[in-house]
């Protein structure tokens, strides 16, 4: 259970940035599902690198399914998804010389030297990209249900962006977006802030807010099965993500119970809570109102500045010069595998409680 | 895999605030480490409530261990652990006004009305005794392989603690006390705010600070075992904890990377950071530093000021004043219950690593 | 995952023979099924030790549910059943001594000493006391779906059952009695045989068939979750048995697949086999008719003739004599075992497939 | 955890027959193990059809490892094996006449009319040929440490091979061999009989026996990882095995316990049995002897005999005379898949006793 994550929802995932392929297989899904692959392409373009504000580094990430679907629609048996890798430079990695803040050293420690050290081998975020394909037929089937997902880029340094407003809307306009932003006029600016930053040889960190809309009171196991344990667990499993908080998160430790509760009314026959605090869980259950939280994403750790590190092979101190091609932020892209990951482990929940059959209902 | 979590080292958990018991099973701790049952007592002993900072419900919270335990050794098989429960007063609660930001509602939705509803049924705090129970022993053998764990107050409103200085030296202050700040003004302070807000009929929320000394180089396991998938996966599981973060987690969106990244250095003939922003874990795996998170804890939505609920027999609004005994703040209780997790899912990371038997070697 | 098992239904297990009591937690059972604690006690009825066929340690095995169960019906969290452990007589083991063919020596090697040696330990048929209480809820659960259960002793030594019949009479034949064979007189001989063994200071093994009516078609997961999987790994874990086989099994071994093959037919608008030579399953998948399989169970290890063993601690061949209380056969106890490991399996598919809430409905 | 098995090593499968690859990623092998590629295609050439005795259909069965090996070494992180579909015939396939004893009639209740049928699709034996190619890996890694695991044809109708003599040679001469008979003549009979059987559009059965050698004293997991239940989960998933029983199986049936148990005796300073009856597993423990069993195999469903089925389009019974390439047998090609998987579950239990590192040390 180190590559493979989930209960009745499995993903197992394989490969290494410069290898021939990368891949996931996900499991469990229902038979009958009409598999979009124009959709999944969407969500891939999502995660691709564009323009300035990414590595120059361009994948076509055109996906093959091997298995899992015929004729269309899923079998409901294994679907595997491929992609091949065709632009690697390898040429750009020095083994003996780790780079700071990246998986470089502890996995020169774990693996004792047999890592693919090129490009991050297994630990680089193109591993992600069958992650997003597999994802986006969980976000299809989540759709037909109901339930929609949407992740915003919150924050960029001093830069904010506005808060959710009408859910609904917001999320359409955070899934028509390849940088996320609710309001246009923060993300141009961080868009521009990103790529000074890059000019300066610097990358930079950022926050997702998630949206998951529609989803039922209900859902999520205690005691360790709870909402917030699951999602954390696919979550953190993402290169880069070093925070997660539901609700108002942190912000919790500045509050009275008096304000962070969030009371409850009857509404048009249905309860609801007049504030959500809580992020739409209590007691790590759904409680039928808006799932909400927020990811924390650091710098990417290549950054075109010298850095100290040391000489592995020599056991000294050295210098480090990275060449090659780097993102000045992976925020922005991340917020797909964000969006892929949450609808992923909701369906596994999910198939808990009403069983595979409802999922094709 | 609900009430059940871990791999190698599992921890199955039951029992309702109200019932006649609650328990745990621990399985996978290797055979022949001698069950310190003062340490196990001494542990309890922090997460019990004390003074006007905590509920005035007062269970001795004596154990006992049924099985796994043979002339004071483990025996390698599953050791349970059971509490009963004996100061119960089931009359101060209401089922059909569901505690808001409490699991109640939620709760009824999933369970049909069938749930446990008194005193938050297996929702409850206090399933958290038998985990620190389990975890006394787990930390126990971690400290025989040198790795040491502490975590302190860190925040509460408006008050700080100090930050983590020399570790080792800190974990023990830590260790030594029952409200864990580092600095001991800022502790009364806390203390005495605490109690006003208590008697203010109030409640207030924290953060915890863990630091883990000692884990080696090299645990953790990618993709989706990442130490902190497997260590958020368990936190999230303690009621009240709405958000986790690693190094400098949320202020990483602050960060650009050439200041975020922990430059390498040869010292002594070993290699370490020189700085510690990603919390001891890079790509997922241990990298042999000071092992950093936070953890925010909600202020307890139990309190005794009115507020609005609904009435779920009637589908209508409703007023809630809750009666009985609560707690102003749990996070100085919960302190011990992370520190608990934390021992118990390391462990697990180290038996796939270096197998059951190196535990006890 | 050593003393847990189960995906969505989950049966965690501890207790020693000599402890001071055993016990199991169930969880994923779904809330709002009424707990039948006679029939539980009825089931564990056909566990316990009767007349000369059976040792004369005679426990009550009066349970305890000390969770999960409110006003006499299930919450939809963990269950613990416990049982305390009464009449132990542990200075009929000689700790140095290891038994023949029981898991005295082999437990000794892997808890390096440590293991609790008295009767059996955590290897004692004891253990499975709590699992045939929890197996009661299963069966009642799976009965309420129109999914019965029956196991009948196929054969001892020369001694061989008539062949299941009429399916739905013969499983309440089976479960009607205490030595469940479906020829009266063929049980009666069997004890006989026992009783005649029992005083020869010697033991017997036997074959245990067991059907499953009404399980639809459907049910199973390929690859690796085959009903035959499945059901294997939770069987396997009863002390004793070394076999189990589907449909014809090991038979098949003499036919070829012109005979092997179970036509398919429509009758009465539902497809059927005309025979049943799969034993209902297909592909790992239950295709509908009732499931069969035998389950093979060595005799009791534990004889009081002299045996040839050896001394740990001296290293050197030795002789035991057992005294104590033993059984002459446990094939007939363990029957009510394999029902309920069945029925705990088989609800562990069926939640995958149809989700917990259908359980209830 | 339907197409993944295993905890500290994992397994995970995709595929149909008549799909454009098959494939499986293996998780959990340590880094720095010399991947043997000439070994695993020896491996997978014991799976391949041969002769008059197996079916026409030839497969390359070349395999291409897309991940998880750099520089000829395992890297510790997944490795991915492929291998291409080229010789699919689908027009031999008929979707809604269901063949009896195939998993097709199950399947399309499962997956609703979704599955795909062409050649058995995702439950066609094909898929075993990654596991063969994962399984050669754990060979040769269990063979570095001193265990060596053949299996032979004990048995097909009439015809029997001889017992396991000498444990040692005997393995080497299993693995010498395509159709594995310890005693040639046997071999040769076998083989002429399967020819002759597919001559008359007909199949058979047989029973092969393995024996594993070197596995240490103390591996397994009570209560519920007993090496039997972890080997019969893995076994049961291939196609095909209707059984599978340890040391004297079901002829336990027909002992005393004075006659089955193994006495234990002092041989060379060390404690062995002086007979293994209990095919070297105590209590679910290795207890150092050779670990012996035996699985029975069905004779292959696909025959070309005429046979009864129904049109399930038009719910009515019909005739189905099966064209294309079937095998007249499959034991002989499942032995290297029993053996591939055998070794596969032992080394999952190795690691939780042993530790990953201790694999590669």
């Amino acid at each position: 259970m180190k590559s493979v994550i989930g209960k009745n929802i499995t993903l197992s995932l394989y490969g290494e940035s410069h290898g021939t392929a990368i891949g996931a297989v996900v499991d469990g899904l229902p038979a009958g599902i009409k598999v979009n692959t124009d959709f999944m392409q969407q969500q891939l373009d999502k995660r691709k690198p564009k323009g300035k504000i990414s590595t120059q580094r361009r994948e076509a990430d055109d996906f093959v399914i091997t298995s899992g679907v015929f004729g269309g629609f899923s079998t409901g048996t294994p679907i595997h998804i491929m992609i091949e890798n065709k632009n690697q430079k390898s040429s750009d990695y020095q083994p003996k010389l780790p780079r700071p803040s990246h998986a470089d050293y502890a996995a020169h420690i774990k693996y004792g030297g047999f890592e693919d050290y090129r490009g991050g081998g297994h630990f680089s975020g193109r591993l992600t990209a069958p992650i997003v394909a597999a994802g986006a037929i969980a976000t299809d089937i989540l759709r037909n249900k109901g339930i929609t997902i949407g992740t915003h880029i919150k924050k960029c340094q001093h830069l904010t962006d506005r808060e959710f407003n009408n859910f609904a809307e917001d999320i359409e306009i955070c899934n028509s977006k390849y940088f996320a932003t609710l309001d246009d006029t923060v993300g141009e600016d961080m868009q521009q802030h990103i790529e000074n930053i890059g000019a300066e040889c610097d990358s930079v960190g950022g926050i997702l807010e998630t949206c998951v809309l529609g989803l039922p009171a209900g859902v999520g196991e205690p005691y360790f099965n709870s909402i917030e344990s699951v999602l954390s667990h696919w979550l953190f499993s993402i290169g880069g993500v070093k925070g997660i908080e539901f609700g108002l998160g942190f912000g919790f430790a500045d509050c009275l119970g008096s304000k962070a509760n969030d009371a409850f009314a009857v509404c048009d026959g249905k309860v609801v809570t007049k504030t959500n605090n809580n992020g739409g869980i209590n007691g790590g259950i759904s409680n039928g109102m808006p799932v909400i939280f927020r990811v924390a994403v650091k710098p990417t750790p290549s950054i075109f500045k010298e850095q100290d590190t040391v000489n592995l092979a020599a056991m000294e101190n050295a210098k480090l010069t990275l060449t090659g091609r780097h993102d000045p932020a992976i925020f922005h892209r991340a917020r797909v595998v964000v969006d892929s990951m949450t609808a992923l482990a909701l369906l596994d929940l999910l198939v808990q409680r009403y069983g595979e059959r409802w999922l094709c209902g």
